[in-house]
Protein backbone atom coordinates (compact mmCIF):
# COMPACT_ATOMS: atom_id res chain seq x y z
CA UNK A 1 0.00 0.00 0.00
CA UNK A 2 0.84 3.81 -0.14
CA UNK A 3 -1.13 4.50 2.66
CA UNK A 4 -2.03 7.72 4.82
CA UNK A 5 -1.63 10.21 2.24
CA UNK A 6 -1.18 13.68 4.24
CA UNK A 7 -4.47 15.99 4.59
CA UNK A 8 -4.39 17.83 1.80
CA UNK A 9 -4.92 20.97 3.69
CA UNK A 10 -4.06 24.53 2.86
CA UNK A 11 -1.97 24.80 5.74
CA UNK A 12 1.26 26.08 4.94
CA UNK A 13 2.92 23.56 6.50
CA UNK A 14 1.10 21.22 3.41
CA UNK A 15 1.51 23.96 0.73
CA UNK A 16 5.28 24.34 1.39
CA UNK A 17 6.08 20.93 1.85
CA UNK A 18 4.72 19.73 -1.27
CA UNK A 19 6.25 17.86 -4.01
CA UNK A 20 5.55 17.10 -7.27
CA UNK A 21 7.09 13.99 -9.31
CA UNK A 22 9.54 14.92 -12.32
CA UNK A 23 10.90 11.65 -13.17
CA UNK A 24 11.89 8.18 -11.39
CA UNK A 25 12.48 8.87 -8.14
CA UNK A 26 12.89 12.77 -8.45
CA UNK A 27 10.53 15.63 -7.08
CA UNK A 28 9.98 19.25 -7.61
CA UNK A 29 9.50 21.21 -4.94
CA UNK A 30 9.38 25.24 -3.89
CA UNK A 31 11.37 26.25 -0.70
CA UNK A 32 9.15 28.69 0.69
CA UNK A 33 10.11 31.62 2.84
CA UNK A 34 7.15 31.28 5.58
CA UNK A 35 9.83 28.89 7.82
CA UNK A 36 12.58 31.11 8.55
CA UNK A 37 14.44 30.35 11.64
CA UNK A 38 16.61 33.14 13.91
CA UNK A 39 19.11 35.23 11.27
CA UNK A 40 16.60 34.75 8.89
CA UNK A 41 17.50 31.25 7.60
CA UNK A 42 15.31 28.51 6.23
CA UNK A 43 15.15 26.40 9.34
CA UNK A 44 16.42 22.50 9.26
CA UNK A 45 13.34 20.86 10.38
CA UNK A 46 11.68 22.45 7.14
CA UNK A 47 13.78 20.92 4.81
CA UNK A 48 13.42 17.79 6.76
CA UNK A 49 9.69 17.88 6.33
CA UNK A 50 10.05 18.03 2.42
CA UNK A 51 12.58 15.12 1.77
CA UNK A 52 10.05 13.30 3.99
CA UNK A 53 7.08 14.46 2.10
CA UNK A 54 9.34 12.69 -1.00
CA UNK A 55 10.18 9.27 0.65
CA UNK A 56 6.37 9.17 1.60
CA UNK A 57 5.49 9.13 -1.91
CA UNK A 58 8.74 6.31 -2.76
CA UNK A 59 7.71 3.99 0.42
CA UNK A 60 5.32 2.06 1.34
CA UNK A 61 4.65 2.46 4.73
CA UNK A 62 3.31 5.49 6.85
CA UNK A 63 5.55 6.41 9.31
CA UNK A 64 8.91 7.77 9.22
CA UNK A 65 10.17 5.90 12.41
CA UNK A 66 13.50 6.82 12.18
CA UNK A 67 14.91 9.87 10.35
CA UNK A 68 18.53 11.48 10.09
CA UNK A 69 19.60 14.67 8.32
CA UNK A 70 22.83 15.99 7.97
CA UNK A 71 22.60 19.77 6.79
CA UNK A 72 25.17 20.47 4.40
CA UNK A 73 24.59 24.10 2.86
CA UNK A 74 22.37 26.93 3.16
CA UNK A 75 19.44 27.26 0.84
CA UNK A 76 17.32 30.16 -0.33
CA UNK A 77 13.28 30.34 -1.28
CA UNK A 78 12.77 28.99 -4.73
CA UNK A 79 12.94 25.93 -6.60
CA UNK A 80 14.37 23.38 -5.37
CA UNK A 81 14.17 18.93 -6.23
CA UNK A 82 14.39 16.11 -4.22
CA UNK A 83 16.62 12.92 -5.42
CA UNK A 84 15.10 9.73 -3.79
CA UNK A 85 17.45 6.33 -3.61
CA UNK A 86 15.15 3.25 -2.14
CA UNK A 87 17.57 1.15 -0.10
CA UNK A 88 15.06 -1.71 1.28
CA UNK A 89 11.38 -2.32 0.59
CA UNK A 90 10.42 -5.08 3.38
CA UNK A 91 7.44 -6.04 4.85
CA UNK A 92 7.34 -4.41 8.00
CA UNK A 93 10.39 -1.85 7.57
CA UNK A 94 11.31 0.32 4.09
CA UNK A 95 14.00 2.40 4.20
CA UNK A 96 15.12 4.93 1.82
CA UNK A 97 16.96 8.53 1.00
CA UNK A 98 16.21 11.94 -0.16
CA UNK A 99 18.64 14.46 -1.17
CA UNK A 100 17.41 18.08 -0.93
CA UNK A 101 19.29 20.16 -3.79
CA UNK A 102 18.67 23.72 -5.49
CA UNK A 103 20.71 24.88 -8.11
CA UNK A 104 22.77 21.75 -8.38
CA UNK A 105 24.08 21.83 -5.14
CA UNK A 106 22.70 19.28 -2.44
CA UNK A 107 22.07 21.31 1.21
CA UNK A 108 20.71 18.34 2.75
CA UNK A 109 20.39 14.44 2.80
CA UNK A 110 18.12 13.08 4.79
CA UNK A 111 17.78 8.84 5.54
CA UNK A 112 14.97 7.63 7.00
CA UNK A 113 13.24 4.10 8.04
CA UNK A 114 9.22 3.89 7.24
CA UNK A 115 7.25 1.45 9.51
CA UNK A 116 3.26 1.61 10.19
CA UNK A 117 3.16 2.21 13.87
CA UNK A 118 -0.14 0.56 13.76
CA UNK A 119 1.56 -2.39 13.68
CA UNK A 120 3.79 -1.53 16.69
CA UNK A 121 3.38 -4.66 18.71
CA UNK A 122 5.49 -6.17 22.11
CA UNK A 123 7.05 -4.74 25.30
CA UNK A 124 5.70 -1.16 26.22
CA UNK A 125 7.39 0.05 29.54
CA UNK A 126 7.78 3.88 29.93
CA UNK A 127 10.10 5.03 32.54
CA UNK A 128 10.17 8.34 32.16
CA UNK A 129 7.17 10.93 33.08
CA UNK A 130 5.65 13.65 30.61
CA UNK A 131 6.58 17.29 30.92
CA UNK A 132 4.97 18.80 33.82
CA UNK A 133 3.31 22.05 32.51
CA UNK A 134 0.17 23.94 33.29
CA UNK A 135 -2.89 24.12 30.50
CA UNK A 136 -2.00 25.89 27.32
CA UNK A 137 -4.55 28.49 28.61
CA UNK A 138 -2.95 29.54 31.96
CA UNK A 139 0.76 29.70 30.02
CA UNK A 140 1.82 32.17 27.93
CA UNK A 141 2.89 33.46 24.23
CA UNK A 142 6.16 34.16 24.25
CA UNK A 143 5.75 35.87 20.71
CA UNK A 144 2.77 36.90 20.58
CA UNK A 145 2.36 39.92 18.15
CA UNK A 146 6.01 40.53 18.92
CA UNK A 147 7.76 38.98 15.85
CA UNK A 148 11.37 37.93 16.32
CA UNK A 149 13.92 39.42 14.12
CA UNK A 150 13.74 37.69 10.27
CA UNK A 151 11.74 34.73 11.77
CA UNK A 152 8.55 33.75 9.96
CA UNK A 153 7.61 29.84 11.27
CA UNK A 154 6.07 31.65 14.13
CA UNK A 155 3.54 32.91 11.77
CA UNK A 156 2.64 29.00 11.55
CA UNK A 157 3.90 27.62 14.70
CA UNK A 158 2.81 28.37 18.10
CA UNK A 159 3.94 28.12 22.05
CA UNK A 160 2.90 28.28 25.45
CA UNK A 161 5.44 28.65 27.91
CA UNK A 162 4.60 28.26 31.99
CA UNK A 163 6.87 31.37 32.28
CA UNK A 164 8.53 33.92 29.35
CA UNK A 165 11.83 32.15 28.59
CA UNK A 166 14.98 33.80 30.09
CA UNK A 167 16.24 34.73 26.59
CA UNK A 168 13.52 36.74 25.95
CA UNK A 169 13.57 38.67 28.49
CA UNK A 170 17.47 39.48 27.68
CA UNK A 171 17.64 37.59 30.78
CA UNK A 172 18.97 34.18 30.33
CA UNK A 173 18.80 31.97 32.74
CA UNK A 174 21.67 29.71 32.50
CA UNK A 175 20.38 26.45 32.73
CA UNK A 176 19.29 24.82 29.00
CA UNK A 177 16.38 23.45 29.90
CA UNK A 178 12.61 24.05 28.95
CA UNK A 179 9.29 22.57 28.69
CA UNK A 180 6.59 24.22 26.43
CA UNK A 181 4.02 23.49 24.43
CA UNK A 182 3.55 23.49 20.30
CA UNK A 183 1.15 23.21 17.91
CA UNK A 184 0.70 24.71 14.31
CA UNK A 185 -1.46 28.07 14.38
CA UNK A 186 -4.96 26.95 12.43
CA UNK A 187 -6.12 23.97 13.78
CA UNK A 188 -3.52 21.71 11.50
CA UNK A 189 -2.76 19.08 14.04
CA UNK A 190 0.50 17.06 13.44
CA UNK A 191 1.01 14.16 12.27
CA UNK A 192 4.16 11.87 12.10
CA UNK A 193 5.37 13.48 8.95
CA UNK A 194 5.54 16.54 10.55
CA UNK A 195 6.84 16.41 14.14
CA UNK A 196 10.33 16.13 12.68
CA UNK A 197 9.56 19.53 11.69
CA UNK A 198 8.42 20.49 15.36
CA UNK A 199 11.42 18.79 16.82
CA UNK A 200 13.73 21.59 15.28
CA UNK A 201 10.66 24.28 15.57
CA UNK A 202 11.34 25.64 18.63
CA UNK A 203 14.13 28.35 19.88
CA UNK A 204 17.38 26.30 20.40
CA UNK A 205 17.38 25.70 24.36
CA UNK A 206 21.41 27.08 24.48
CA UNK A 207 19.55 30.68 24.10
CA UNK A 208 19.58 30.25 27.37
CA UNK A 209 23.36 30.33 28.10
CA UNK A 210 23.04 33.86 26.25
CA UNK A 211 24.52 32.47 22.93
CA UNK A 212 23.04 34.63 19.68
CA UNK A 213 21.84 31.33 17.97
CA UNK A 214 22.78 27.62 17.23
CA UNK A 215 23.49 25.97 13.83
CA UNK A 216 22.46 22.11 13.07
CA UNK A 217 24.58 20.04 11.58
CA UNK A 218 22.87 16.48 12.07
CA UNK A 219 19.54 15.79 13.61
CA UNK A 220 17.71 12.43 14.43
CA UNK A 221 14.15 11.82 14.79
CA UNK A 222 12.93 9.03 16.03
CA UNK A 223 8.98 9.14 16.30
CA UNK A 224 7.41 6.51 18.68
CA UNK A 225 3.74 7.27 18.02
CA UNK A 226 0.95 8.72 16.60
CA UNK A 227 -0.16 11.76 18.24
CA UNK A 228 -3.33 12.60 19.34
CA UNK A 229 -4.80 16.15 18.23
CA UNK A 230 -4.06 19.47 19.97
CA UNK A 231 -1.40 20.90 21.68
CA UNK A 232 2.12 18.71 21.94
CA UNK A 233 4.16 18.97 24.96
CA UNK A 234 7.84 19.27 25.01
CA UNK A 235 10.94 19.23 26.88
CA UNK A 236 14.37 20.20 25.58
CA UNK A 237 17.79 20.24 26.69
CA UNK A 238 21.43 20.71 26.31
CA UNK A 239 23.94 19.04 28.60
CA UNK A 240 26.85 18.91 26.98
CA UNK A 241 28.06 21.99 25.60
CA UNK A 242 32.28 21.56 24.35
CA UNK A 243 34.09 23.39 22.12
CA UNK A 244 30.91 25.24 20.31
CA UNK A 245 29.29 21.68 19.68
CA UNK A 246 26.30 21.13 21.46
CA UNK A 247 23.82 18.33 21.45
CA UNK A 248 20.14 19.36 22.18
CA UNK A 249 17.45 16.55 22.99
CA UNK A 250 13.70 17.04 22.24
CA UNK A 251 10.80 15.14 23.28
CA UNK A 252 7.51 15.54 22.04
CA UNK A 253 4.35 14.61 24.36
CA UNK A 254 0.64 14.24 23.16
CA UNK A 255 -2.15 15.47 25.96
CA UNK A 256 -3.21 11.51 25.86
CA UNK A 257 0.38 11.69 27.74
CA UNK A 258 2.14 9.30 24.84
CA UNK A 259 5.55 10.42 23.97
CA UNK A 260 5.35 11.08 20.42
CA UNK A 261 8.92 11.87 18.82
CA UNK A 262 12.06 12.15 20.85
CA UNK A 263 14.97 13.84 18.64
CA UNK A 264 18.79 14.88 19.37
CA UNK A 265 20.80 17.20 17.00
CA UNK A 266 24.55 18.13 17.16
CA UNK A 267 24.47 22.01 16.20
CA UNK A 268 27.45 24.48 16.86
CA UNK A 269 26.64 27.94 19.02
CA UNK A 270 27.18 30.83 16.98
CA UNK A 271 28.64 33.43 18.72
CA UNK A 272 27.01 36.81 19.33
CA UNK B 1 45.38 16.95 4.83
CA UNK B 2 44.56 13.12 5.19
CA UNK B 3 45.83 13.81 8.86
CA UNK B 4 45.53 11.30 11.84
CA UNK B 5 45.94 7.71 9.99
CA UNK B 6 44.62 5.58 12.31
CA UNK B 7 47.00 3.44 13.84
CA UNK B 8 48.39 -0.04 12.40
CA UNK B 9 48.54 -2.44 14.93
CA UNK B 10 47.80 -5.64 14.50
CA UNK B 11 44.53 -5.59 17.28
CA UNK B 12 41.64 -7.31 15.83
CA UNK B 13 40.12 -4.42 15.80
CA UNK B 14 42.19 -2.92 13.14
CA UNK B 15 43.08 -5.66 11.43
CA UNK B 16 39.29 -6.27 10.97
CA UNK B 17 38.15 -2.62 10.23
CA UNK B 18 41.00 -2.76 6.77
CA UNK B 19 39.39 -1.12 3.92
CA UNK B 20 41.33 -1.52 0.66
CA UNK B 21 41.08 1.00 -2.73
CA UNK B 22 40.02 -1.11 -5.31
CA UNK B 23 38.42 1.84 -7.84
CA UNK B 24 37.37 5.20 -7.22
CA UNK B 25 35.56 5.27 -3.93
CA UNK B 26 35.16 1.90 -3.50
CA UNK B 27 37.08 -0.16 -0.98
CA UNK B 28 37.59 -3.82 -0.58
CA UNK B 29 36.93 -5.32 3.53
CA UNK B 30 36.56 -8.52 4.66
CA UNK B 31 33.93 -8.87 7.55
CA UNK B 32 35.06 -11.17 10.20
CA UNK B 33 33.39 -13.05 12.67
CA UNK B 34 35.38 -11.71 15.70
CA UNK B 35 32.80 -9.18 16.18
CA UNK B 36 29.90 -11.30 16.88
CA UNK B 37 26.69 -10.36 19.42
CA UNK B 38 24.65 -12.05 21.19
CA UNK B 39 22.72 -14.75 18.69
CA UNK B 40 25.99 -14.68 16.64
CA UNK B 41 25.41 -12.06 14.56
CA UNK B 42 27.50 -9.85 13.51
CA UNK B 43 27.79 -6.76 15.57
CA UNK B 44 26.10 -3.42 14.27
CA UNK B 45 28.73 -1.46 15.86
CA UNK B 46 31.46 -3.36 14.14
CA UNK B 47 29.86 -2.49 10.54
CA UNK B 48 29.73 1.26 11.11
CA UNK B 49 33.69 1.35 12.02
CA UNK B 50 34.43 -0.60 8.77
CA UNK B 51 32.39 2.21 7.11
CA UNK B 52 34.33 5.18 8.99
CA UNK B 53 37.58 3.68 7.91
CA UNK B 54 36.71 4.07 4.22
CA UNK B 55 35.21 7.64 4.76
CA UNK B 56 38.08 8.51 6.47
CA UNK B 57 40.11 7.43 3.69
CA UNK B 58 38.25 10.05 1.91
CA UNK B 59 37.39 12.95 4.02
CA UNK B 60 40.17 15.43 4.73
CA UNK B 61 39.10 15.82 8.55
CA UNK B 62 39.75 12.81 11.18
CA UNK B 63 37.59 12.80 13.53
CA UNK B 64 33.73 11.45 12.82
CA UNK B 65 31.94 14.29 14.36
CA UNK B 66 28.41 13.07 13.78
CA UNK B 67 28.03 9.45 12.63
CA UNK B 68 24.36 7.88 11.66
CA UNK B 69 24.06 3.93 9.85
CA UNK B 70 20.78 2.35 8.94
CA UNK B 71 21.00 -1.25 9.35
CA UNK B 72 19.28 -2.77 6.15
CA UNK B 73 20.12 -6.56 6.24
CA UNK B 74 22.17 -9.19 8.07
CA UNK B 75 25.73 -9.75 6.22
CA UNK B 76 28.07 -12.71 7.19
CA UNK B 77 31.50 -13.11 7.51
CA UNK B 78 33.55 -13.09 3.95
CA UNK B 79 34.29 -10.31 1.87
CA UNK B 80 32.47 -7.47 1.34
CA UNK B 81 32.62 -4.13 -0.59
CA UNK B 82 32.42 -0.41 0.54
CA UNK B 83 30.77 2.49 -1.59
CA UNK B 84 31.69 6.04 -0.97
CA UNK B 85 29.98 9.19 -1.68
CA UNK B 86 31.80 12.58 -0.81
CA UNK B 87 29.13 14.73 -0.22
CA UNK B 88 30.72 17.96 1.49
CA UNK B 89 34.40 19.19 1.24
CA UNK B 90 34.51 22.27 3.53
CA UNK B 91 37.75 24.08 5.72
CA UNK B 92 36.09 23.46 8.78
CA UNK B 93 33.77 20.27 7.79
CA UNK B 94 33.40 17.62 5.75
CA UNK B 95 30.91 14.83 5.21
CA UNK B 96 30.07 11.70 3.22
CA UNK B 97 28.24 8.05 3.04
CA UNK B 98 29.50 5.00 3.01
CA UNK B 99 27.00 1.60 1.63
CA UNK B 100 28.79 -1.46 2.96
CA UNK B 101 27.74 -4.14 0.69
CA UNK B 102 27.47 -7.83 0.40
CA UNK B 103 26.84 -10.50 -2.66
CA UNK B 104 24.92 -7.31 -4.38
CA UNK B 105 23.06 -6.61 -1.41
CA UNK B 106 23.56 -3.23 1.01
CA UNK B 107 23.90 -4.21 4.31
CA UNK B 108 24.11 -0.89 6.28
CA UNK B 109 24.32 2.60 5.02
CA UNK B 110 26.35 5.31 7.44
CA UNK B 111 26.64 9.01 7.02
CA UNK B 112 29.01 11.13 8.57
CA UNK B 113 29.93 14.47 9.28
CA UNK B 114 33.77 14.70 9.91
CA UNK B 115 36.09 17.23 11.35
CA UNK B 116 38.68 18.37 13.46
CA UNK B 117 38.25 18.57 17.09
CA UNK B 118 41.35 19.75 17.88
CA UNK B 119 40.19 23.48 15.84
CA UNK B 120 36.80 22.66 18.40
CA UNK B 121 37.14 26.27 19.81
CA UNK B 122 33.94 28.36 21.77
CA UNK B 123 31.84 27.70 24.33
CA UNK B 124 32.23 24.98 27.21
CA UNK B 125 29.59 24.28 29.56
CA UNK B 126 29.17 20.94 30.96
CA UNK B 127 26.26 20.69 32.63
CA UNK B 128 25.64 16.87 33.72
CA UNK B 129 27.90 14.62 35.86
CA UNK B 130 30.81 12.03 34.71
CA UNK B 131 29.34 8.27 35.65
CA UNK B 132 29.74 7.71 39.53
CA UNK B 133 32.10 4.39 39.04
CA UNK B 134 34.40 2.19 41.91
CA UNK B 135 37.85 1.96 40.16
CA UNK B 136 38.05 -0.75 37.37
CA UNK B 137 40.27 -2.83 39.45
CA UNK B 138 37.61 -2.56 41.95
CA UNK B 139 34.53 -3.69 40.12
CA UNK B 140 33.55 -6.89 38.12
CA UNK B 141 34.61 -8.76 34.78
CA UNK B 142 30.76 -9.52 34.39
CA UNK B 143 32.08 -12.00 31.07
CA UNK B 144 35.36 -13.37 32.82
CA UNK B 145 36.17 -17.42 31.31
CA UNK B 146 32.18 -18.13 30.97
CA UNK B 147 31.60 -16.66 26.97
CA UNK B 148 28.24 -15.84 25.96
CA UNK B 149 26.74 -18.10 23.21
CA UNK B 150 27.63 -17.35 19.74
CA UNK B 151 29.10 -13.74 21.23
CA UNK B 152 32.94 -13.28 20.11
CA UNK B 153 33.79 -9.97 20.37
CA UNK B 154 33.95 -9.90 24.74
CA UNK B 155 37.57 -11.93 23.33
CA UNK B 156 37.99 -8.13 22.22
CA UNK B 157 36.26 -5.90 24.33
CA UNK B 158 36.12 -5.86 28.04
CA UNK B 159 33.84 -4.68 30.78
CA UNK B 160 34.04 -3.71 34.39
CA UNK B 161 30.64 -3.37 35.78
CA UNK B 162 29.89 -2.41 39.64
CA UNK B 163 27.94 -5.22 40.24
CA UNK B 164 26.99 -8.65 38.26
CA UNK B 165 24.47 -7.36 35.97
CA UNK B 166 21.21 -8.93 36.86
CA UNK B 167 20.31 -10.04 32.92
CA UNK B 168 23.81 -11.70 33.80
CA UNK B 169 22.24 -14.04 36.90
CA UNK B 170 19.12 -14.47 35.50
CA UNK B 171 17.29 -11.76 37.71
CA UNK B 172 16.50 -9.26 35.51
CA UNK B 173 16.70 -6.05 37.72
CA UNK B 174 13.70 -4.23 35.60
CA UNK B 175 16.09 -1.21 35.16
CA UNK B 176 17.14 -0.61 32.56
CA UNK B 177 19.89 2.02 33.41
CA UNK B 178 23.52 0.62 34.22
CA UNK B 179 26.90 2.60 34.31
CA UNK B 180 30.27 0.42 33.71
CA UNK B 181 33.32 0.49 32.12
CA UNK B 182 34.74 -0.89 28.77
CA UNK B 183 38.00 -1.19 27.21
CA UNK B 184 39.62 -2.98 24.17
CA UNK B 185 41.39 -5.95 25.65
CA UNK B 186 45.42 -5.83 24.31
CA UNK B 187 46.27 -2.61 25.80
CA UNK B 188 44.49 -0.68 21.86
CA UNK B 189 43.10 2.51 23.43
CA UNK B 190 39.75 3.73 21.54
CA UNK B 191 39.91 6.74 19.39
CA UNK B 192 37.56 8.65 17.31
CA UNK B 193 37.12 6.17 14.77
CA UNK B 194 36.52 3.68 17.58
CA UNK B 195 34.19 5.03 19.59
CA UNK B 196 30.92 4.44 17.53
CA UNK B 197 31.59 0.81 17.71
CA UNK B 198 31.87 0.69 21.35
CA UNK B 199 28.88 2.77 21.98
CA UNK B 200 26.60 -0.43 20.48
CA UNK B 201 29.30 -2.63 22.24
CA UNK B 202 27.65 -3.80 25.61
CA UNK B 203 24.52 -5.85 26.24
CA UNK B 204 21.40 -4.08 25.78
CA UNK B 205 20.13 -2.25 28.74
CA UNK B 206 16.73 -3.57 28.22
CA UNK B 207 18.11 -6.69 29.05
CA UNK B 208 17.38 -6.00 32.32
CA UNK B 209 13.52 -5.93 31.38
CA UNK B 210 14.03 -9.55 30.62
CA UNK B 211 14.12 -9.62 27.23
CA UNK B 212 15.79 -12.06 25.17
CA UNK B 213 17.97 -9.24 22.87
CA UNK B 214 17.58 -6.10 20.47
CA UNK B 215 17.95 -5.48 17.43
CA UNK B 216 19.64 -2.04 15.99
CA UNK B 217 17.29 0.08 13.40
CA UNK B 218 19.56 2.95 13.72
CA UNK B 219 22.38 4.26 15.71
CA UNK B 220 23.58 8.13 15.92
CA UNK B 221 26.80 9.10 17.37
CA UNK B 222 28.27 11.85 18.04
CA UNK B 223 31.91 11.89 18.81
CA UNK B 224 32.45 15.11 21.00
CA UNK B 225 36.29 14.58 22.57
CA UNK B 226 39.38 12.81 21.98
CA UNK B 227 39.17 10.22 24.50
CA UNK B 228 42.19 9.56 26.92
CA UNK B 229 43.73 6.06 26.81
CA UNK B 230 42.47 3.71 29.14
CA UNK B 231 39.75 2.70 30.41
CA UNK B 232 36.13 4.88 29.40
CA UNK B 233 32.93 5.04 31.79
CA UNK B 234 29.84 4.24 30.13
CA UNK B 235 26.20 5.54 30.93
CA UNK B 236 23.86 3.63 29.30
CA UNK B 237 19.83 4.53 29.70
CA UNK B 238 16.82 2.85 27.69
CA UNK B 239 13.62 5.05 28.78
CA UNK B 240 11.01 4.15 26.65
CA UNK B 241 9.71 0.42 25.15
CA UNK B 242 7.15 1.14 23.18
CA UNK B 243 5.52 -1.38 20.85
CA UNK B 244 8.93 -3.24 20.93
CA UNK B 245 10.50 -0.28 19.86
CA UNK B 246 12.84 1.15 22.54
CA UNK B 247 15.63 3.64 22.49
CA UNK B 248 19.05 3.27 23.87
CA UNK B 249 21.21 6.45 25.53
CA UNK B 250 25.07 6.03 25.62
CA UNK B 251 27.86 8.17 26.91
CA UNK B 252 31.37 7.24 27.05
CA UNK B 253 33.46 9.56 29.03
CA UNK B 254 37.41 9.10 29.61
CA UNK B 255 39.11 9.08 32.87
CA UNK B 256 40.20 12.79 32.84
CA UNK B 257 36.28 13.16 33.36
CA UNK B 258 35.72 14.25 29.63
CA UNK B 259 32.62 13.25 27.43
CA UNK B 260 34.32 11.66 24.12
CA UNK B 261 30.66 10.52 22.92
CA UNK B 262 27.01 10.26 23.42
CA UNK B 263 25.30 7.94 21.19
CA UNK B 264 21.48 6.56 20.62
CA UNK B 265 20.12 3.55 18.71
CA UNK B 266 16.19 2.98 18.06
CA UNK B 267 16.09 -0.76 18.08
CA UNK B 268 13.39 -3.94 18.29
CA UNK B 269 13.08 -5.79 21.68
CA UNK B 270 13.51 -9.87 20.50
CA UNK B 271 10.69 -12.14 22.18
CA UNK B 272 11.80 -14.91 23.77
Amino acid sequence: MIGHTPPATEHPFDVDTRVDRSSDGRFEATLSDRWNALGGVINGGYYVAVCLRALHEVLPHPDPVAVSTFFLRRGAPGPAEVRTDIARQGRRISAGEASLCQGGQELVRTTATFADLDQGQGLTEVLAKKPDLPAPEEAIDPIGDARLPGVTMTDHVEFRYPDSPGWRKGQPSGDPSVEFWIRFTGGRDADTLSLPLLVDGAAPAVLELGVAGSTTLQLTTHVRGRPAPGWLACRVTTRYVIGGYHEEDFEIWDTRGNLAAQARQLALVLAD
